[in-house]
């Protein structure tokens, strides 16, 4: 009877992962690590490709750059060039970075792809990016730590007013299972082009709710990421919709429809989890177009959030939507300052293409004396500002 | 106050995702769609990729090549060639493919990608790759179909035994969270280089088992994925040691250790969720060095399982590995065939490079007089076969 010898496991490295081998470590001869973060917060990208002519890096941490378009002169992420080696190795040496999780593509012989070095990614949109993440400061929230984790759950469930059932993603904090205790609820809603996933992958929610309980900053807490769009049950892929390419705005997105339908969310979290289901334990807090509903939403129920937050958001309904959501949204928020509420945590990055939407709004509320607490960041609309006032938000909320 | 208008709409594209929109469809005048299934089940693969000299695919839909390497010569996916448009669009379209998950890649000029246009990939090791499915069939099982559908929770267990918390992926049955009944529970292995990740992802396990569920053809039950590395608390990423990249071995995997501790996974999930805790009610499978895991689980434990999966096994410890878990194999399988148990199933594929070893093991187990099924399927060590193997073993569950 045979006994598994080194030789197997040899044959094991064949069978199961041969497309990716053939193209690199076994037998380019090179064992690539791309990208190494060195000791002092530089970060060496590194590419196998002996035949490409250029090979340049874009990301998040390079200086930005203009770029002309039909519609105007905006902000894009910068480039830089690698440089190749007598082994066909390019390799790129970054400036000594600051905490944060920065993301970068490759672009070889102007084709923009992934570092196949690096198995970490996220997708926004349609497009899929690495990761990877410098630690230190606030980035450290971002980080796995060891400490007691949380749980993350994909479920489904039925939304009467919309007809079907919906994934969502939920968040429980480390010992809900175990506790017999009721928690406060955080509704945390995505941006165009988002849905289910964004603030799990992109946001770091879970990674951050933990530090932030761990360290005893935030109460713990349910976090609740539904899926905005209306027309989906789920993220692409994830929906009995298939696979399909993910659009950055799906049909009835700021229409009223998620606004009017966001009872069956909160009916189902309150019927399946131990919270405690009163105006004192809810918020509701969102990112650009989930800002847009934070706002809408917590002022067409106005007796129902005693937490807000419009992070980056887009503000007022476009002109040509008629919807009873929209119908009254002066009333709605003069009853929500009647009724009264804790915190409505307005944040904006200077540079952001919503900064005076947001200043326009800010005014709005003044003019009516309703109260609001404004966070001002440098940036624009990133998810690394996303990551920031999630990570200041949550510990203000339940106090 | 301004009203949201399309302009801001166009703004929003531009600043959430203009790294991934200035590669191609806004700016390169292109809107690529690939892949493209056909009516016909053929499918339209095409690259945006004007500067490249040749663009080729790779994938496991194509007839396999010959590869040669100072091991010896084994099965590659195969390549095909793509052509290119005046446009700088390479396309290529496949024969008419049968029912099944399919992954690919692009070569261009020498350099293994990902597709830009298809954000849906699958980790393997540390390479990422797209996949599609061609529905019909079993493939049919691999879809989101509009059916109940159950829970995949990320969880943390405290493993006293290896003094770590440990993640640990978790599918629940749809009606789990509303019912009162208490569920059967699979055991599912991952193989050398996966994780807790690998068959929610890969494996379509969630899927699979809705599907069978959803038709009458499986029990409701409960399937427990684990992380057979033990020197990992999680999968590369998402534990505390952060991003780094995957191995195919990594340490202590088929050692002994994880066997030794398996009690802690199965007390774990006793009594934390709603389960049957008893023999006639627990199942262990696993594929490849999973299935070597279930082998010595189940005989280590010999009164615990009533059901046990051998997929692709790795059948004996290395000869140079020394565990109370390997010390009386002989002894220990006769105990479990003297306490009985309802399905012992063997199952691999006729060009596996364990199909000597799994022919050995059986003439062992003949021997003995220890009763198995076996199930033979063509092909070799991959996971469209762990797939079919998961969805042919677990309608024979718990009946």
């Amino acid at each position: 009877m045979k006994l598994i010898k080194n030789s197997i496991l040899i044959l094991f490295i064949m069978t199961t992962t041969i497309s990716a081998f053939a193209q690199q470590a076994l037998f380019g001869g090179q064992d690539i690590k791309s990208p190494e973060i060195k000791a002092d917060n530089s970060v060496v990208f590194r590419l196998f490709a002996p035949n490409a002519d250029t090979v340049q890096i874009t990301g998040d941490f390079l200086p930005t750059e203009k770029m002309k378009t039909q519609w105007g002169e905006f902000d894009a992420p910068g480039k830089a060039l690698l440089k190749k080696d007598e082994k066909g190795v390019w390799s790129f040496t970054s400036a000594v970075l600051k905490p944060e999780l920065y993301s970068y593509s490759f672009i070889i012989d102007g084709f923009t792809t992934t570092d196949p070095n690096n198995p970490f990614i996220v997708r926004d949109v349609a497009s899929v990016t690495n990761i990877f993440i410098i630690g230190g400061g606030h980035a450290d929230l971002y980080k796995v730590n060891d400490i007691p984790h949380g749980t993350v759950a994909k479920r489904w469930y039925d939304s009467p007013g919309l007809g079907m059932d919906r994934r969502i993603t939920i968040y429980t904090p480390p010992g809900y299972e175990k506790s017999n205790e009721k928690y406060p609820v955080l509704y945390l809603l995505h941006g165009a082009g988002g849905d289910e996933e964004a603030w799990a992958t992109l946001g770091r929610t879970a990674q951050i709710l933990d530090n932030l309980i761990a360290q005893g900053k935030a109460k713990p807490m349910i976090v609740v990421m539904p899926n905005g769009n209306v027309i989906q049950d789920a993220a692409p892929g994830e929906g009995h919709e298939g696979f399909y390419k993910p659009q950055f705005m799906v049909a009835k997105t700021m229409d009223g429809t998620y606004e009017a339908n966001f009872m069956d969310i909160i009916k189902f979290v309150e019927s399946n989890y131990r919270v405690k289901a009163d105006k004192a334990n809810r918020a509701v807090a969102g990112l650009s177009m989930g800002g847009f509903h934070s706002l809408h939403i917590s002022r067409y129920y106005p007796n129902t959030f005693d937490y807000v937050g419009l992070f980056s958001a887009a503000i007022l309904p476009n002109q040509n939507v008629s919807s009873p959501v929209y119908a009254d949204i002066d009333g709605t928020l003069k009853k929500q300052k009647d009724n009264g509420y804790k915190l409505y945590w307005i944040a904006i990055g200077n540079t952001d293409f919503l900064y005076q939407a947001n200043t326009d709004f800010r005014k709005k509320l003044d003019d009516m004396g309703f109260k609001y607490t404004y966070r001002e960041t440098d940036g624009g609309h990133i998810w690394r500002n996303w990551r920031i006032y999630l990570s200041e938000f949550t510990p203000m909320l339940f106090k």
